[in-house]
């Protein structure tokens, strides 16, 4: 995070004056730093260098193609979810060997693609998923690399939307059903089933629900191991948490030295699947202030970014730090007031944040922090806003990396019939 | 509703076996039904004929330039929200002298193109607005009807994200501060300040939240002729519900009994900006059955439809039947089970219905109902999926209003940058 600061009283990202970029730009708009992407990659590839871990971003958390790009080239493999994040795979080519593919909604024509372009391994989460890879590998005669996406019912304590390991969930399949489907392995003539995979949830602060969930998987691989199955990889998935606000979630050296004893033990090769522990704090969204508008005991800040460019807030009731970009010298500070930062859109639940202490007025820009990760990926034309353009920024450098959307863009797959 | 319906075991948009629409353009897929958008509208109109009202469709609710374009030719206004649903009133020839422009974060380029395309009237949420509406219709020399947005503080009991008339929202004027506004109005030269909009909130079931809410306006409209100020329209929104699920809301013929006499009364001109009432049951959202995953307990429908497609239930605990396009006959009815409807994204929060008795199996096609209004103009990217089709049915026939998108439309806005 300490790639985006005050320098005197203007807000930078990396040596880049968030005010001019601003006036380049426009608003609303995501600015990412390449150094916080990049040294959050590094710490999480240093911590599991010991077992030599493979790090497989998770696409789904920004998936812009020159992000996906810095990335690889630094070594990174892909986590992806779809047939549309495969394109974007192939489009930065990604090394087939690096992607793994994750969803409990596979299509056919989606599992053909990925099996074509020789992706290295599906997480497969039903027995019905098995049976469908199988036919079409079958069909294009190929075998393919499958781990068993395992739920191992641990309560990883995070927003009900994100947590996914625990056993009432649509996720994997239960460890008792998970040991008979590998027992069985053999009948999936065009199947590897030589990994299990797990992902316990999002924003999981803590080790010790890894931990649990770790222990389960490595019994489960010594009582294969004892019965002739010999598991290649162990994928642990994502949801390492980050800090948004107040949190003190565990570093990437800490969760390593908690949890790199079992993995060693399990002699397992490992796989990583962080999305929003490498995006989600080297993002801002920048926005503006169009009114601020007083009623009786309150104050809004109504800025001109809006739920449909950020989500969360809305969907998950997050919270995200907001900063002016530029910071009043003490003499000429407003008074400080609790304000209720809101977008345009005509819902109450188009908010960024709700009682916070700000001095700001009209023409003033915020920037709503923590939002690299979930904040443009999650984007939409509601109210037919235009998409955000996005900024990466690396040192004292600025690259557009996306275009702001135009009107016509709204409408560009639109057909008006007359009847 | 009565346009969506089974003949024999398959179920019809009017007169078009839905099965065939499904095979020619794949799934999901949103179908809408003409002759309902027009009923419900030819309903409205019918029903506040006693004062002429202008009905002016709210756009955000679903903003198909085919839809509209249908919507202004039966003789409907526009609703509009932003520089983008100007745009689309633009493309489809809407006469701006029945365009309505609400919004509490108007930009001022927004408000330059809206009164140079000469719309009929602002809906003006605070003070600020005014005096930048008033600057930029100076500089542009010309002068400009406006309404003020009243915030009546009435509870519409309705979904928190949707309540927009309560004091503790960011939306409108209180009317103590309305009625001082319109005493003071001469001082603004470049606007008609001539009348009043209020807009409680969404999926309002009685009438007596709007009763209460146009008794505090008509009293304040008293107040104000008493002092010379006389007003000429009375905005009353949109808002009215319809059914979801087992609700009982009013129709627009028991609304306008109730309304009506104390609108003629105020002797104001009536506008109304229905969005869900009218779009709202016109719509479904056909989708794949792609597994069926039982857990112990529990089965899961697991469809090709996603969050990202509606977002209705993740967003506001929205509830929605669902129906299959083929009912299988008594004799091969798979057991009806309890099951959960859920997308492919991983997050718990993709499900479109829970605890449903329904009897499917893979590759059936099940119907998301009610979903014509906040379905897809609400949808996303989000796992970089492709947003969806979307027909448009009248009678026999069936016209493709947007086309599914590509891979290639996902990246078409972003820049490979090699950092």
């Amino acid at each position: 995070m300490h790639e985006f600061k005050y320098k005197g009283n203007d807000f930078y990202c990396e040596s880049v004056k968030l005010k001019n970029l601003v006036k380049r730009y426009s608003t609303p708009l995501y600015i990412y730093s390449y150094n916080v992407i990049a040294g959050r990659f590094a710490r999480l590839q240093k911590a599991f260098r010991p077992v030599s871990a493979l790090i497989c971003y998770s696409v789904k958390a920004n998936s812009n193609l020159s992000i996906l790009k810095c990335l690889v080239k630094l070594g990174a493999g892909l986590d992806i979810v779809s047939g549309g994040e495969l394109y974007r795979a192939k489009m930065v080519k990604c090394p087939p060997g690096r992607i793994v593919y994750a969803s409990v909604g596979k299509t056919e024509k989606e599992i053909r693609e990925a099996i074509e372009y020789g992706i290295f391994m599906f997480n497969a989460e039903s027995e019905q998923e098995l049976d469908k890879i199988n036919t079409i590998a079958k069909r294009l005669k190929k075998k393919t690399n499958v781990s068993l996406r395992i739920n191992p019912d641990v309560e990883p304590k995070t927003h009900r939307y994100i947590t996914t390991g625990k056993k009432e969930t649509k996720f994997g399949i239960d460890i008792d059903s998970a040991r008979k489907i590998f027992l069985s392995r053999r009948k999936y003539g065009n199947l590897n089933i030589i990994g299990i995979h797990i992902h316990i949830g999002s924003q999981v602060i803590t080790a010790a629900p890894f931990v649990k969930a770790i222990k389960k998987i490595k019994s489960l691989n010594d009582r294969l191991r004892a019965r002739g199955v010999l598991l290649r990889y162990f994928n642990i998935g994502g949801g390492l948490g980050i800090v948004y606000d107040k949190e003190k979630p565990q570093t990437a050296h800490e969760f390593a030295q908690r949890a790199l004893p079992l993995l060693k033990e399990a002699g397992l090769k490992v796989i990583l699947e962080p999305g929003r522990f490498i995006l989600g704090n080297a993002g801002i969204l920048v926005t503006k202030v169009l009114y601020v508008k007083d009623i009786p005991h309150k104050r809004f800040v109504i800025v001109d970014a809006a739920m449909n460019d950020l989500l969360r807030p809305a969907l998950y009731g997050a919270y995200h730090k907001i900063v002016p970009l530029f910071r009043r010298a003490k003499s000429q500070e407003l008074r400080a007031k609790s304000v209720d930062v809101v977008g345009p859109v005509c819902e109450s639940g188009d908010f960024f944040g709700k009682e916070r202490k700000l001095s700001v007025k009209k023409e003033d820009y915020l920037a709503v922090l923590g939002t690299g990760a979930y904040g443009f990926s999650m984007s939409s034309n509601y109210n037919s806003r235009r998409r955000c353009a996005e900024v990466l920024v690396k040192g004292n450098k600025s690259y557009l990396i996306r275009e702001r959307e135009t009107y016509k863009d709204l409408v560009s797959k639109e057909i008006i019939v007359d009847i």
